[in-house]
């Protein structure tokens, strides 16, 4: 039995981390922890979960937090770089679904966080949970930073082709369209129904917080330096992410469309959460709603050598607390479909 | 291991029982037919069931479906009363998600229905699939005739009052509020997203199909002649009834909220599937989303003596597929949750 | 040239006066006042307005705003009854979209909006802004009180049966379906896209603040007590009111559905805003989108003696500000249609 | 006074092509045609006409036609073709909504339309009618091929880099994001509230039939071969279109983010229903919905030396219908914004 605490549960992710794990026969959730709640049942904030879970959130006190097997930090960028230490050092396992330890640059992370680092030290020696590149270093891992929702679908939109040295690394696009929840479950004005309901905008275009982290995660998987342009969109619906990546072919390669498709598939083969759709059918985001499945679509256009990938995932699953639930399995050497076998909900 | 088949699996109930009885490890899906689909896979029309459903589309073969322990109807009116007989002769267990045999009046039926009713003594012998009232009789029954999503929700709002008798039966109405997936995944004008998106309308008023059933439902429940005054709406959203009920309370009675609270709470003490609020809190449809729970608060106006209640349910489970299984686990003698405790998805 | 002032001007019945107005030749926007937006152009807060609006907002300074020969409070209530008064001494005609002087029981005010009423005296000389029941007051009103969303359509679906004494008036039922922008635009987590979206839900039902100004106008209009159960429901959009009304028909009277469909079309026959469908049609809400109309449907139960009336306007118009434009017209002798005759946006 | 004729008005560009022109006191709706509604009162099909058009669908009658002095085309491809030639001999002035008149190779019109073209020789004197680009042809033009949504939005925000010659043409990208009111009226599943609605797919991938259109006129504009790779999707709302599109600089030129502004803003600075936005803000479709204005901010990524340019526009209005009028009252001798100044409606 793992026994699990969270910390910050009161928005999206949070409740997402709970769906997954209150139904679960090897976890126990010891810990759900909010300062702002504090005391008030889960089931009174999330009344989805009443019945279903039948505690009430608890102060983040350290002592309860210490007697967890894995803690996952469900808070705002600064909160687990205050909070991790004590936990890690209590042998506590950490999966942290902020920012705050995804950036191996700290300076970086303190120019765009615009804040002191408190744990340059634990970014240091925190492995990025995307399974998908690296399942091996998150298994022996103690302190996981879990990529949010763009990073994972434009990696997973790009790893074949950035392994297989096909893309001008140089000139990569990423025009991606979130719902909602991505923004989190805020009171801001920008995100009322009636701001964003039957509308389309983009936003962030001067810099968006995820764009370095992404750049340095392609670099890893390209093995070089990559230059990425990223639009967001704002998109009227709740969940979902849909990632349209433009990548050129490299000069000195030649592909065509069922190369590239075979590079996914090959790539993808094994992986239990990546699904390459076949010649011919596109992803929707609708259609992974609830589930933990990246669907993933290539295509080619051979006029501008440019090849489009298309991947569509469920923001709070594959793009947060379903990552991070995929990691806690491989960390605790349980097979990593556990309690994540959801078929998506339709329609 | 229990041998299910259905039939006429392509519209929105159809992949919502695929969604509900593929995980299971009791329920092995044998035949799922279409003639419409035959030969293609079932995850080409329903992605979301790729990698967790293998099926193709089989023809609505008899031989097949008579090998089966239970068949689902998910057909337009019309299939199952053709189609069941011959399966209920080879042993077979039917559970009808259509309008066929729910009926008790024949004549009734065919008037709304505006056709021949092909078996008559079957919808004699069918037995309501609304556990909540008939528990006993649907254990043994071998044809269950499960109701759909409006008479679900406004039976189980006034179940306790008619019950305790507290209501003046001659004047109750229901004003009930419905996704678009009630209207079922056919391809016609008026449910396309430009013509109900950003808007409510009422439909029916010159008598709805569900009528009729849901007032001989409640004169069951009652005992007596039941007079209701039924408008349902469409509201702009895919999955989800809101029904609000207004019942006059009858001319001898007195009662109070506390009192209507403790009717309500006492009655639907051991239920599963229905959960009553507590005091001050009201039902929204998206707290059910993905649920089989049906959630329901009672208030009274004093002023008009009349009793309001709310009832929020999935339309694709507690109103259609959800129901039809719970029928089934009680059926086969399980533990009626079975497979049923999904909590609902948030947001 | 009509000179008008806007008070408050940053909401979404601002926003729609000045829609409303700004391309008028016979009015003429002198001043449109927000405390919070001083000094920054209309247009960087609704980006409608750029190149039809070149103003921007000024602080609401009483000089300025006393040169107006028409001032709008588009503010939150307490804040016109403040600044009324000033105004009117001035010789400035005032058309309140707030509550502040909608009701005649001041105490009844006081206990609904929890504060003292700083103007007495000023409530019981408003008029109340509905020309379907008072256009000559309002001719010649110096203050007018619009009402808003739910009060204006449940007294035109009303208004016919009150009038001809057909409704008993002990147990009326009015159950609404709003989109969000009846909530304002006020960044609270309650209407958040993700909180609304694929939802409904009821509120208010321990009391509605619109609910005793309901019922005060119901009297005035039928000439004796009236009980009304009163049921707001949010839906998943933005603009549009559909009000579902059910009046009981008086134990002393008879009648059908002609009987009911000619009341409605001699009634309203001349009204210019409001229109009575044909028998068998129904209304929609988005079928007036934009639009200043309200559409109306009467039918009639039978079997439980039960008049419905559907009733859909859109809430930011004839709900709110095009309603607040028509008084104006009436005020100053202007044909009443003028600057109103907008075609509803479809889709 | 203009008297103008429509035919194949049942459509979503039919019933906006009525709301302009029906009020504007300078145009006479002479005849408004449909086979299939032939008879039945405009109102009956588009509710929010009622009292404002007092028509009935005529048959498509020849006669009545050349009567007009203006005909539009609201048709699917290949009606045009047919009916166009009559009329123009009758010197009746005719515009084309649909693309039988647009492109220049009836060879590439065959092979994307997958018929034989009745009149070549009219398309080859057909205008097209972007007024941005062609202003003085479409004054004298007889045939104006008004151009739709796609093409008017990425033309508009690629006009100003090609003729200033900095994009390299060799690697256009265009991602639009579009409402479903795009696909018109049809009853299609694919356009199902619940298929379409809380999703974002991409579509058309391999080829849209508004590729070829669009690659011809980028041409015109920047004098040199084309390359573009176009990338539509729908995301749930009913009217809107967005295009973010990527356009290299050329490898010969330099520039920076206030030079681009400036280059767009002059080019833009005369057009009545193009909005350069100002440094730092971002369009969205929400902002220009129900109006003829498209809203175009560009933006500068130095890193890969990438123009992004954000285009939002109402598809029915500036991607259509507004643009018809447009057209129309360039062809009169009209002022441009004749009948088109309408505010867009917010929220």
């Amino acid at each position: 039995m793992i026994k699990a605490g969270i910390i910050g549960a009161t928005g999206y992710t949070g409740v997402e981390l709970l769906r997954l794990l209150a139904p679960r026969d090897d976890v126990q959730l010891t810990a759900v922890t909010s300062r702002q709640c504090q005391g008030q049942p889960l089931a009174s904030r999330f009344p989805n979960l009443h019945g279903h879970v039948d505690l009430e959130f608890a102060a983040p006190d350290t002592a309860t937090l210490k007697d967890c097997d894995v803690v996952f930090f469900a808070t705002p960028s600064g909160v687990a770089m205050q909070g991790a230490g004590p936990l890690l050092e209590a042998g506590v396992k950490v999966i942290d679904l902020s920012a705050d330890f995804r950036l191996r640059d700290i300076h970086l992370w303190e120019k765009w966080y615009k804040t002191h680092h408190a744990s340059p030290n634990l970014a240091a020696e925190a492995v990025y949970g995307l399974p998908e590149t690296g399942r091996e270093k998150i298994a022996s891992a103690q302190l996981v930073a879990a990529p949010g929702c763009y990073p994972t679908a434009i990696q997973l939109a790009l790893i074949p082709l950035l392994e297989a040295g096909l893309a001008d690394t140089g000139r990569l696009i990423a025009d991606a369209k979130s719902g909602l929840s991505g923004a989190g479950r805020r009171a801001l004005e920008d995100y009322l129904l009636c701001e964003v309901g039957e509308s389309v905008k983009a936003y962030g275009l001067g810099g968006h917080r995820h764009h370095p982290e992404i750049c340095q995660q392609l670099q890893v998987i390209s093995g070089g330096p990559v230059t990425l342009t990223f639009v967001p969109h704002l998109v009227p619906m709740s969940r979902g992410i849909f990632a349209t990546v433009y990548a050129p072919l490299s000069n000195d390669k030649e592909t065509d469309a069922s190369a590239l498709q075979a590079c996914f598939e090959t790539r993808y083969a094994t992986e239990p959460f990546v699904r390459v759709l076949p010649p011919g059918e596109l992803p929707a985001s609708r259609d992974v709603k609830g589930s933990n499945r990246c669907e993933v679509a290539v295509t080619y256009a051979a006029a501008s050598r440019t090849v489009v990938v298309l991947a569509a995932e469920d923001n709070l699953l594959k793009g947060a607390s379903g990552q991070a639930v995929q990691c806690m399995n491989i960390m605790f050497g349980l097979a990593e479909e556990t309690g994540l076998q959801h078929i998506a909900l339709l329609p």
